[in-house]
């Protein structure tokens, strides 16, 4: 067990802890990374093939070849100066999995099928993220995808060609008996709480609000305070109150919620005047549909009350809803077993990030594992899991795959 | 008096409502405009001459003509896309004033200098504002003045002498008995009063703080909300806190007070992660340096309080302070005694905004008038006075000039 570290190292290459990776769709970053999995698939006994949108499968015939397959996977895109493991450990995992399996000379009634789904980040064709499962799973279609245009003005049809990752295969997700996923938590709470793995059980909605709040600019010197309208100060109502109650809520409903202000600009922005305009993104997560809408409701009411108040004017827009997905209780209770069984200590959790298992999980059944990111720190260069908490999560992955891949007697 | 608008009209010209004017210092415009109050001044019978640092000062003897001298201007430099009226108005209000006593036949016993200050916005040479009046009153030195260089690398000394001001001659301030500036107000207070004159009894100081609050930049799905340090959240609370403390003390004492925050910058400033670090820039202003302190002080231990409740970083400095300034009570009096004999409504009020008046207070009894500005715009291109309000300023500041130019029966 001791080759995992090295295996990994190897396939991240050198890495700088001030610029970290970017593996947008179409780079040469990217592309290295496609062959190296592909040369890591081969290796493992693991049969290729290319769909339309760039998504890699490698398959492990089962014993029983015929039946549903046991799909694992993740995806090998980044974030601009992102780090190493986001998505790529969870492609790799599967592989390593996989490997055991074969050294083990396990028998797998089902087939195993290791995904690497294109454009999960969507940090270069912005369509939207998790692009490769949404094709795979028809919620986007494939003409829809390969039209899309990067930031250079090339298609991904064009990009994936130019890669050598435009393929004709053409999955059935009828084929399709469970999914699961290893990543990193990109959250606190397993390294604040020293548990290796946590199991899924939902994953967050995502609603974005936007909000432009205009007073008056004017000079910060002479203009008496009963006679402004200052955007800034209703901005600061607006951002405080979204804490408090993501706060509150996050302590008084038994399912997690949070509230974000993540993007606010001001316009003039100048020391000596009073901020005539102010821009506000916020962020409201939660696994509860109705908890979800209960905050957004709440802030939208709170945003519109400040124009009465302060004499400004306020508008609110909502660019982007998700719905939380629920994810298998039957996969839960098989990761759970896995992780006793490998010795692993593990918890139940959610997951507040988007992954390509909530499109996953509108065709089968699926579940997630989460590894620990020390110190929280994701999509950043300094994101991070120790080899041993990896390890742990391979073999409570390997596990599971067992159990999966298992369909009668 | 019918014809004082048109006047006003010729002299700047076509007016870009989108635009505006900008006429720093060496800029054509700036030129062109020195060159149309040079004309003027000789027009209405002045003697001009020029100072090294390009101050323009326009004479009209005296028939006791070794007393020491009435002055009375401002400055003709603007901002960038700034209004019409900001300094010139104060130039041209003084040749106006001193053309209708050349009419009148008005015997001044004293003489009057009619002064066009260099460099009071600072928008081109950025040493400091107020540059001209800060050397003839002393605070600046001539040779530190023309070795200043503009954002061309060119230094004020090459720019004037380019322009064709920079001249050799050298005002003694010893010879100065009064000075006395009409400028537009640059607030709301007159026009929402609807008051045409002002009479600015104190200028308030300036405090300027900067604060940099950092906190842990991190996902905003995945980061419960009790494990956040999130720097906007507490940079709200100083937003917050600054600007209900200006209100209430602005309530609560009897003199002038306001505090804004004028400019906040967020990082990564995202959607979707928590801030990281906010940037914060406050203005504090005040007739009464105590008050000013006090709030300053009061701002800067909230700030520091942040750090424990929050478990942020904080840091706090001030990179500017200017202390207020209270102006003459004998020209006050003079001017009330003005407005009333020219039968126009005055008040008494506090200019929030620096002035070369306040270094004209250092060396001779000094005097501010103000006219309205509509919807308290200022250093903008809709920056405009009605010109009913300028005539009687206009006016207001003749009766002035008549009374302190007279010494002796």
């Amino acid at each position: 067990m001791g080759r995992v570290p090295k295996r990994f190292v190897g396939s991240y290459g050198q890495l700088d802890p001030k610029i970290g990776v970017s593996r947008p769709e179409g780079s040469s970053a990217n592309k290295i990374l496609r062959d190296f999995t592909v040369q890591c698939m081969q290796a493992a006994g693991l049969s290729v093939r290319i769909d339309r949108v760039g998504n890699i499968f490698g398959r492990k015939d089962g014993s029983r070849n015929h039946e549903k397959a046991v799909m694992v996977g993740s995806h090998l895109d980044s974030v601009i100066n992102g780090g190493h493991l986001d998505g790529a450990l969870g492609v790799f995992s599967g592989i390593e999995a996989v490997r055991r399996l074969r050294d083990e000379k396990f028998d797998n009634q089902r087939p195993i099928e290791v995904a690497a789904f294109t454009g999960e980040e969507g940090s270069a064709f912005v369509v939207g993220a998790m692009l490769g499962s949404a094709v795979l799973t028809g919620k986007m279609s494939t003409d829809a995808a390969l039209s899309t245009r990067n930031t250079h003005g090339l298609t991904l049809h064009e990009v994936l060609m130019k890669m050598g990752y435009g393929g004709d295969f053409e999955y059935r997700v009828d084929d399709i008996d469970a999914f699961i996923e290893l990543h990193i938590e990109q959250g606190p709470v397993l390294d604040t709480e020293g548990i290796s793995v946590g199991i899924v059980e939902d994953i967050t909605g995502i609603t974005w609000l936007k909000s432009t709040i205009t007073g008056i600019g004017n000079h910060a010197g002479t203009t008496p305070m009963h006679l402004r309208q200052d955007a800034l100060v209703a901005a600061a109502d607006a951002i405080r109150f979204l804490n408090r109650r993501a706060r509150e809520m996050a302590r008084s409903q038994h399912s997690p919620i949070v509230g974000t202000t993540g993007h606010l600009s001001v316009y003039p922005n100048n020391m000596n005047v009073i901020p005539g305009m102010v821009e506000l993104g916020f962020d409201i997560r939660a696994t509860s549909m109705e908890n979800m809408q209960g905050l957004t409701d709440e802030t939208v009411f709170f945003l519109k009350g400040l124009k009465q108040e302060n004499g400004i004017d306020v508008h609110v827009e909502s660019p982007h809803l998700q719905p939380p997905v629920k994810l298998s209780e039957e996969i839960i209770r098989v990761i759970e077993k896995a992780a006793v069984q490998a010795g692993v200590r593990s918890k139940r959790m959610v997951s507040g990030a988007g992954h390509d298992t909530q499109n996953m999980a509108s065709i089968a059944r699926t579940g997630m594992i989460f590894v620990p990111s020390v110190k929280g720190i994701s999509h950043a260069p300094m994101e991070w899991t120790e080899w041993d908490d990896i390890e742990k999560g391979v073999s409570v992955l390997t596990g599971a795959l067992k159990t999966l891949s298992f369909c009668c007697q």
